[in-house]
């Protein structure tokens, strides 16, 4: 389960903290890291806080957008310091871990952080299927990159080595159709999106808040690739009987 | 519960170490922090790693023995690499969360860390009541001594905090809108077969399983009101688009 997490970081100013999250994913077992448009990578600061964790650092894949970074993962969950202006699904790391361990073994998760300065943006938030916040002091919030990943992977290996949870598979059952990755959804959001216009039910110049609620109706639900592929049957009729 | 708790460094190496150590403690709601002769503090380099828990630096003790930073300690524990000459009662943080919690109010407990490269001796080891050991993966097992602080802390004000026994919201986070009722999602789906009927991409003949798997989806998120709202008036838009 370990390897299938990716730690995904967002802009990241200080290539000191990329070291330091190599060390703590590498504490915890952990491999998969890729880098969004880093401000500075690599970086001799890089590999010194990363005191050994080389490896993770030298395999981190670089990449231009959040859409790169997840479009072979089938969970996403953002870090997010606060309440946003929607409510989004929102656990506690435990709780995620919870989620994440009775997942198949072929789910591929990614739990993106984002800048030391100001997070995630709302836009890169309404992107995941899940939010998870760590429970800090509210009156000294602000985590450090490196420690805000090593409470979370610790969290996960506790789940998978210690036992602990008395976690059941995400829906109490097998599944027998296997999950829709990040590629598939965006292409559904944008499918859906497109064929909505078409019918005049989304104003381009006045979208609201329509799209993110969609988005994140059918993220709570994490769709199966028939579902996916029910949704998009659906709009492509929509837009042949639109056009007739 | 959390202030009761101090923080002990035995001869820490790098004074940002120490900033770190401040940090994570601030960040979890600790602020009791002493110093077993630390080869360099105060530091500016403490001091930029604190990030704004100079309050915890300031208040720092600083002491020449382990003893002095034990003297009103009544619960004291170890943290260790590794299982040591002889047996000791060895727990990881969230078995030692469940041992400090329920401790009377008026307990002090001493958390103690070691040296960067070594730890704690072996005699200084022998002076806990408890070891803890952080799960950490075997083959890379040298953590970084802001990122051990960081994870027993975070399992101190999550056993204070969070008490996972407690029912929580369905998605750990107060939502805005009230949940559809079982009527308005009977509306819902009998909408959805109307108008996928009317686009001729639900054949009421060969109805295959399209409705359950729809209804399986979006019963899956539980959806709000605005939600289902959403849904009716984007079939409604389905419709007019198709009787144009």
């Amino acid at each position: 389960m370990l390897e299938n997490i990716r730690i995904v970081l967002v802009n990241t100013t200080h290539p000191g903290n990329i070291g330091g999250v190599a060390r703590a994913m590498k504490n915890m077992g952990l491999s998969d890291l890729c880098l969004i448009e880093p401000r500075r990578f690599p970086h001799a600061d890089a590999s010194a806080r990363a005191a050994g964790a080389d490896d993770i650092l030298t395999n981190a894949t670089v990449v231009e957008s959040l859409e790169d970074a997840l479009a072979d993962c089938h969970l996403v969950v953002g870090t997010s310091a606060r309440s946003r202006t929607i409510p989004w699904p929102l656990v506690n790391p435990r709780e995620l871990a919870a989620i994440v361990t009775p997942l198949p073994s072929t789910t591929r998760v990614a739990i993106v952080f984002g800048r030391e300065d100001r997070g995630l943006t709302n836009e890169e938030l309404q992107r995941c299927h899940q939010h998870v916040h760590i429970p800090v002091n509210e009156q000294f919030s602000s985590l450090n990159l490196a420690a805000a990943v090593q409470v979370i992977t610790y969290e996960m290996r506790m789940a998978q080595e210690c036992d602990v949870s008395d976690a059941k598979p995400r829906w109490g059952t097998e599944w027998d159709v296997d999950l829709a990755d990040g590629r598939e959804l965006e292409r559904l959001f944008d499918h859906f999106e497109e064929a909505l216009t078409e019918i005049d039910f989304l104003d381009p110049d006045k979208p609201r808040n329509l799209m993110p609620r969609l988005q994140r109706l059918l993220l709570r639900a994490v769709p199966d690739k028939i579902e996916v592929n029910i949704l998009r049957g659906m709009l492509t009729a929509i837009q042949k009987g639109c056009r007739r």
